[in-house]
């Protein structure tokens, strides 16, 4: 079944909305079995509108937009006039309108009315959310469904209308997938690494998609056989997991801060941190997650040098004789927070972001993360790039994975 | 000048991935005068690449996607086919990407060799941030420029080398505006209180949009005629500073954070921050800013009630008293901040960000907000929703303003 979804609006094409109806649908049809093959956004304009609808194929048109009731609103017009289907009153979306509105006790206009002129022809949608109802049309050989663009009418037209038509009409293979989060390598290098594993995937006719974000590479092994090769793709997994242990982070939605926020509870472990160059990012990741009290205590910012010395009691002479971005000062960072905030684990951070130097000699971009724990400590040398939030955000998240490694070790 | 973007990628058809590039390049593209006709989302698949490239007329194609190291990602090559343009080895993106690896001190692999190979006959677009190149293709009648689908590396290339190319090279009649940032009061709220400024803006031919950020609403004031209304629009913004004169923190694309760093540079006076349910991400704020260390000496994170009796000295009776989230507590948490931390001001936060209550006996959404200074210490209460993320994030912006407000009024 191969979908091709239209969405119409101005606001959509100069960016000032972002199309999620497009990727909600997109991820709905999906799971579903469906193939998308193209979205298409497009303006208000009634001339496109008829024309995208023209020279799509597709088995399945899915048009959102351009059905409220003010002048820019084309989409019912274009479509009645496109099928040769005259808009007649329906009544029973009139008397919908008419208690919606009546409920919110607010006076109903003409151009609500006119909402209930619908194509005399075409299946009514009712919309619950709103007043546009959704129409399908079966006609000239297309099938086109048009639905509102208001986020959570469309959604609900989809949920409640569309999808049973939809496993009722169509007879559909869905995509099953599942996600593999890593961390650690780069997309070409883990790539290399797991060649053979992904060649063999292929063999089974089996897609591998590589998803990266900033620090992240997410693997999604998926097939269009649907959830019967669910057994076939959980060995793969297996397979994956003894060729890269400890690059995988989690599954589907994971993230590295709920992972070690995972681990610590159960560990019944607490963790503070101690930051220079991140300056809280570390600390605020790990309390994004509700329920975060339950293992993060607090942290000392001693992003002046002069505080490390002040709220740690690292010498001054100590920093400058080491560097205060080193392995040795990135340690006692760790091991001081870690006394002062009473935690089982405490992290450390000490780099060059970016633009300029600071205080230390090395070069932007390198950053020492220390760990101290209930086993002692250790620090890791990473060298980022010049882009201050982005090593920013890649130093947060190096320094989870070093905590998330240490506790996978014990 | 019409112009229609590609994005390509599965991951963005079946919805794991929102559609951000398209919407960020359809608003710069519009600021320039160009008129987005479509966005078309599709497959990594060659043929549908092909297809439509093919079939789009438009004055400038814009692609983004396809351009990584692995197998997945055609978009190079099927370019170079369509516009029969044979890849050969660009020996200064060979040399970036080897420098590119060797800062990093990582191995390069013959995949990113590969980055290298380039169309010969397309205008090489530097990319300062990754490995793959951008590229302007003029040939065939049509002019197709691909980028890669990151989206850091697409702005960067497209801010730094296609922007200044396309102003050379079309001409355009550019939306001339100007962004005045104002905070403290929500969008529908604003709009009544300059609703005769607004009305005023309508008899002069000049747009006004409301964009609304988490925290701010942006009011953008436009022109069409160009940068000959300057002056009426620069007279309208001083009306519209003696209607909301303490609303307004900035202009274009100043941020609370940016505007509170300057404003301490130009007093030389440093911060610091007692963080409790913000928890690192005010100071974080601060520190996103090239040239901090100016102003921000650092922070204690007091996240768990203990550490605001261990670290601050306030004893846990007076907590009990007060309760953690209270006008007191938030006082002395700035104060003893302002001491230990040795800064000129202090901000703190305690507040119940939700969903769980924790140790407070305060609604969920409550937030006391403290500031101590030269002239003494305040404290403010807020009233936020329930959402967490959103919670912790209007609170920081909150903060913000009350150091901006106290040092204007100094």
């Amino acid at each position: 079944m191969r979908v091709t979804l239209i969405s119409i609006g101005d606001e959509l094409l100069i960016g000032q909305t972002v199309n999620t109806n497009a990727s909600w649908l997109g991820k709905e049809l999906s799971l579903l079995g469906a193939r998308i093959q193209e979205v298409l956004t497009i303006s208000d304009d009634a001339d496109h509108i008829r024309r995208a609808i023209e020279v799509t194929e597709a088995d399945l048109i899915l048009v959102t937009g351009g059905l409220g009731p003010t002048k820019d609103d084309r989409t019912k017009k274009v479509l009645a006039k496109y099928f040769e289907m005259p808009l007649v009153l329906h009544e029973p979306t009139l008397k919908h309108i008419e208690d919606f509105f009546a409920r919110r006790n607010r006076p109903m206009l003409q151009v609500n009315i006119e909402q209930a002129h619908l194509p005399d022809g075409c299946e009514i949608l009712p919309n619950r959310w709103g007043t546009a109802a959704g129409m399908w049309f079966q006609a000239k050989g297309k099938s086109v469904i048009s639905l509102p663009g208001v986020p959570y009418e469309m959604k609900g037209i989809f949920s409640e209308e569309i999808l049973p038509r939809i496993v009722e009409r169509y007879s559909l293979n869905a995509l099953y997938h599942r996600t593999v989060v890593t961390q650690g390598l780069g997309e070409s290098f883990l790539a290399e690494r797991i060649a053979p594993w992904e060649e063999s995937l292929e063999k089974l006719d089996l897609s591998l998609a590589y998803l990266p974000a900033p620090g992240l590479v997410k693997l999604r092994i998926g097939s269009f056989r649907g959830k019967k090769d669910h057994d076939i793709i959980e060995t793969k997994i297996q397979e994956l997991q003894s060729i890269i242990p400890s690059l995988i982070i989690g599954y589907e939605d994971d993230t590295i801060a709920l992972v070690v926020g995972k681990l610590l509870l159960k560990n019944k472990a607490t963790v503070g941190t101690v930051e220079s160059c991140t300056a809280g990012t570390l600390a605020s990741a790990l309390v994004e997650i509700p329920g975060s009290s339950g293992y993060f205590r607090g942290s000392l910012l001693t992003y002046h040098t002069a505080l490390k010395s002040e709220l740690l009691g690292i010498p001054l002479s100590f920093i400058e004789q080491h560097d205060v971005v080193s392995e040795e000062v990135s340690l006692r960072m760790a091991e001081e927070g870690r006394k002062r905030l009473k935690t089982d684990y405490c992290l450390s951070t000490t780099g060059i972001m970016g633009p300029s130097k600071g205080d230390s000699k090395d070069e932007v971009g390198t950053v020492w993360i220390g760990l101290s724990g209930p086993k002692g400590s250790y620090a890791k040398r990473f060298t980022f790039g010049d882009n201050r939030g982005r090593n920013i955000e890649m130093t947060t998240l190096a320094a989870l994975n070093l905590l998330r490694l240490s506790m996978l070790d014990s």
